[in-house]
């Protein structure tokens, strides 16, 4: 372990003595990791963890994939170029012609790709700021229980207040709408439209609406087809830009690249990260119709725009769509999942659960105060890395690499069963 | 190549086809790089370049490092964590053990170190959040000619226009101050002191100020230590926090580690990114002083603050500053750009230039409409990447990785020499 | 006619050549006006007609009220102080003592006055800022349709869309909730309960609630007993200030002096102006909660805060409060008004029309695009003034002075009566 | 004195129960007044004040004006039309063409005239409104120490500190630059050129500039010629909206009808309130080049747009200016004061003053802490009302009626010189 440490023992005092406050996975899952591979990781004292969590969806090939790797190291070992802004290299333009091909060409979409920064708040923001322009109107649509990112332009379009609070100036040029099933599917698009046809509603034209398809940090919330669909045909109505937040929910997450194909919906922009960057290296990007692209040159930048290493593994990521296999494996996994939330309700009536989400991003909504988060602590305790999402953490969500296999999702699902047992039983 | 490729031909049709017109550089250097180290790169067509750029100030380790290539290598091959957000990791915690070991401890600056997502803007956008919770305050001051980022936090205290512009909706909660030497050195502290003490400025006592001691995009204006310690009395007089931003001049690129050293001053916050890194890749810390580590858990976040393999790249950096021998070759490196600037503007009085900036961070302004630029596109055609920057891209600027040799600067001195006389022979 | 004009011709040519392009009224009401009494007015050509619009309510007791005249002319021609700002006056104080005596006290309300200038929008600002200092908080919730002022914190209450054009920035620190019916009580309240007990529902916590129980200009709209009951019941969960914004429906329009006490709630903050002048005069004032009287002395201030003209006749409009007979008056004519709105909606079912609000304070909506404009122009035509309100100006309303007798208002319908048809004919 | 109550006894005692913390003047002045003429006013226990406030230089031509008096009474007695927001009236034509044919068609002035409310404020926010609609912009530039009114968009742009904290909000969209002599005349226009000119500055380009030509409440800070004229030649350069609120220092206070003229100056857009009543009455005007006039009608609008008592005496007030005696008597009162702030600088070395102002706006600085409010008080107590202000109340201020005569003056300098002494002797 000599690369990583001149001396072995790097323990969590560490963290406690240096690190901000702010930390927060490092309390959740308290242990310090070490190597990871496909859905598992280890920590320093050797204890194995099956990964339901996945880099907060950031590792849907999983860990430190093969293929990846060994491009990876074959790049570096070749001294290809690492860090370019935007300058023009191979691997930004293999990426880009592959994305196109792959990507964009089979699913109709006319996108012009946009390197904003490589985390999802820049892609987020620099959505907004094309909207604006675009539009030339300052308000943006978003819903309740939205997760967006933490600079202040996404910030204001996130629900959880504390993390408003955050922010120490008041977060404008944005209104917050019931998302789907917030009050029903039909109340929902009945308020949004009427809001934005009434001259007197107090609700500015937006230039956008903005939405994920799956509200991951929210609460695992799934959209409907329908409702998708109308807040589409409401954007289309009051000529108002499309956003969809496919940073959590896309990359294959929910079965399809992009999360929005099962509603047959094409969003004007798109933003992209985490799962993008293949191997979890930072990177991500904006795609909107080309007919948008009326940025200047340099009217948004950035330092790091060319993680070519992102580059690489996120081409060779490019290659499980290809054709269906990956897709239909995804569908399986969900099954499974699906199956299993049915059960944890049924069979575990103390919880007052229910079951939520969609592809392979699932969890169990308990409306018991407190007890998603110890059964996620007692799941950590038993090998699994799982988190809690909803406003207050009230639902223990599955978010594992897609390429999971069956026993690895069965070997979580026995662990989870026992933590939610250890649990009541405690209670 | 064809590990980039399938097939080697990428051009530059690829970028203009599916890329934004947001991209920038690749207009500026207009060709595809494939291959760089040290202070060097390499095209598609084996043409070599001069790298007097550095990535705007990211590879001050110059391209691709062996040392931290090597260990890049040996993490990867290995399946050391590659993605992992917050949690407790050994290259996470090695690094925080080093930095503070290595930087901080010797610097006698008791600051926490937080992790605020991997690019600059991150940084910025978690100083001014920490800054307005403590204080409880909104304003933010900053100065003419800032730079600090692209989002929406960082953007309204950035002070170019057109970038201001691209964010859509009025930048607020800042006031812009004039930097040194924008007025006068003592008329610059005597406004800002006038202002705060004022009960009727109309200047809203801010949470902090927000200061580059060198500016990099603004046109390479270098405050002074008189400026420097001026401003620092008045943060303690009027109980402001003052945030030193340095991401580009920071780690190295004036001569000692942090900037703001030659002035003595210790700011309550820092930012740091682009060659923190070491090696080009995404990272970027937060430092405040201890007492103000009132963050809640997980009140600012984000996916990429566990870019493990930039924790390994930026803790092998580190070993740069365990004696003066770094600091040194800067000083020796800084002395014949500072000559060579001199000469250019003795020798080329067509120019009407003068000499701007400190450290390996310099450049000659030229008080000629649009030669600065003339100048550049000419030095990349002799095989010299440098860019403009100041609010009219009056400045040609130098910027190369702090490892060059003698050799490479007086090589880029030479085109340079020539460029401008390529250049005054046209017009 | 010599007082006024020194030559009896002023027409219309005078306001186009001189006023500026936002002048309303006189469009509306294309004639001069000279003389008024009670509930008529007379032009320049001696033309006559019967108000039913009352100064958009400010002439409850109406023109010229003849006990208020004569104290007014005796108030100056005994030279008796007329401007003060906010110093104590004889008038002033006699205004306070009376207002608690007649108004407050029998209403058990221990509220403070508060002079802001004597306009409703200055009393609304006031209201806001007192609000976010007591609560430290800076969002405000208002309702659709909403009409508070025209200044930037009113504004940004406001419902209607291009009066909020208006503004030339984004108006912020306000959310839109939707008002009594806007889509049902019911779920109005439910919605709103909704969004403040959620910590993810991007709606921040609210320093005040701030409503009108009958929206004026936003279409006759009258809350329920029920949702006005609920909204307080949610104002006193939350711990947010309730705000009543009774400057059109209060002073008795609706029956009782202030408009919410048919609802039993006891709002923290009250505004007041247009018919609290008594004659016409402005002045407006902001009455709360004994221990919400925080305001350091000249925190808010203004010019016209002591315009003892106007607290002479107001005084004398409180014996209007002494006994129930004016309230009783009310109530009958509110009840003949509630006739007539029946009979318009039955018998002219072409208007595809609904009755709206209560007290004196009603009208007719015709679901028809264009029409209550015409009826008020042939109306107008006929002898009387009327005016719309309702985002596309679909409510014929009524306001007429409280003091009208059954006659009056009697040949006020008839001539509705046949501007209906009148229009109908045309169409 | 049985009109204004019907028990002759109110005593302070009522204001401090009844009335909000916020009141000012009546704890500045702490009697009841009663009666008042020309310049002096009288308390209920007979004591006479000579005023030396003038409603904050509201009643230019004096308390309770003779002729404007007799035409109100007429007016009111003649059941002329009271209210009549923004209707035609034969007063409102009268005054409209009276203004034009009397103030502005003599200097050239082409100005649209608009009612925007009867306050101050109400202009001011008018004003920035059309100045953001005509530009497109949303900035505002303007000034230290400068005072536009307490609703949120004029307090943005007014300089006290306490005053905007009363907002509870950010406030935005504005920047406050140095006034004239703020560093110096020469440096502040320099400055603001610098700032305008920098395409880099974080200042962004404003659709106005606004300004007090003598700022009352911040100082009697009058500006210079070279200031005025250098400002407007800025506003032109840049494109820029020039804005002159003229509430206080207009309508003669500065010995010509406008305080800009003496400037030589023609601003786009001018404010005018308090003295414009001529009887102390609520009203407001905003005057723009009739190039601007944008207005959609009722884009603005307000209920007090038409109190036509004001428009009586505010016609009859025109008639001071309908030859150049007014004028002349003001500058000779002028002299009077400038000679008496004179004498006490020279003859008080203790106060370590300087006088202030211009025309009959005037005051004495004082450099030792409190001691202009300790003469204040004193001069009250031997019947003098005469006012602070500046950022630190630091200056005494004259602010007589225009009509006062020489012995009235010289009677208040006594009392003046009385209470300096009073106070010296006291420390």
């Amino acid at each position: 372990m000599s690369i990583v440490t001149e001396d072995p023992i790097v323990n969590l005092d560490v963290f406690e003595k240096y690190e901000s406050e702010v930390r927060g996975y490092s309390r959740s899952f308290p242990t310090v990791f070490t190597k990871t591979k496909g859905y598992k990781l280890w920590d320093t004292n050797d204890n194995e963890y099956i990964d339901f969590f996945a880099g907060a969806g950031t590792l849907n090939y999983g860990h430190n994939n093969e293929a990846m790797k060994k491009l990876l190291i074959e790049y570096i070992e070749n001294d290809f170029i690492t860090h370019s802004l935007d300058m023009a290299t191979e691997a930004r333009g293999n990426f880009l012609r592959k994305f196109n091909e792959i990507i964009l060409e089979p699913r109709q979409l006319d996108y012009k790709i946009m390197f904003p920064g490589p985390t999802g708040t820049n892609a987020v923001e620099s959505a907004l700021k094309l909207a604006r322009k675009v539009k030339k109107r300052t308000n943006i649509m978003s819903f309740t229980n939205a997760f967006h990112g933490m600079t202040i332009g996404s910030l204001a379009i996130t629900g959880n207040a504390s993390k408003r609070a955050g922010a120490g100036i008041p977060l404008t040029n944005s209104v917050s709408m019931p998302f789907d099933q917030y009050i029903s599917t039909q109340a929902s698009l009945e308020l949004i439209e009427k809001y934005l046809a009434d001259d007197s509603s107090g609700v500015d034209l937006p230039a956008a609406i903005i939405l994920e398809t799956v509200q991951g940090e929210g609460g695992i919330n799934a959209a409907s087809k329908e409702w998708l669909q109308g807040i589409e045909k409401i954007a289309r109505k009051f000529d108002i830009l499309l956003i969809v937040d496919d940073i959590q929910a896309g990359c294959g997450r929910t079965g399809t690249f992009f999360s929005f194909e099962y509603a047959g919906i094409k969003p004007d922009i798109v933003t992209l990260s985490k799962s993008l960057g293949g191997y979890g290296l930072p990177m991500a990007i904006t795609l909107f119709n080309r007919d948008l692209d009326i940025w200047e040159p340099g009217e948004h930048n950035g330092t790091f725009r060319g993680n070519n290493l992102a580059f690489i593994a996120a081409t060779e990521a490019l290659s499980y769509w290809e054709n269906d296999d990956f897709s239909n494996d995804i569908d399986k996994n969900a099954q499974l999942m699906h199956d299993f939330t049915a059960k944890v309700v049924k069979e575990y009536p103390a919880l007052n659960a229910e079951s939520r989400g969609r592809g392979m991003m699932q969890g169990v909504a308990c409306h018991v105060d407190g007890i998603a988060e110890e059964i996620c602590a007692e799941a950590f305790e038993r090998g699994l890395l799982m988190e809690t999402s909803g406003p207050k953490d009230e639902v223990f969500k599955f978010l594992p690499p897609l390429i999971i296999d069956e026993a690895g999702l069965k070997t979580g699902f026995a662990i989870i069963e026992d933590s939610i047992e250890a649990v009541l039983e405690k209670r």
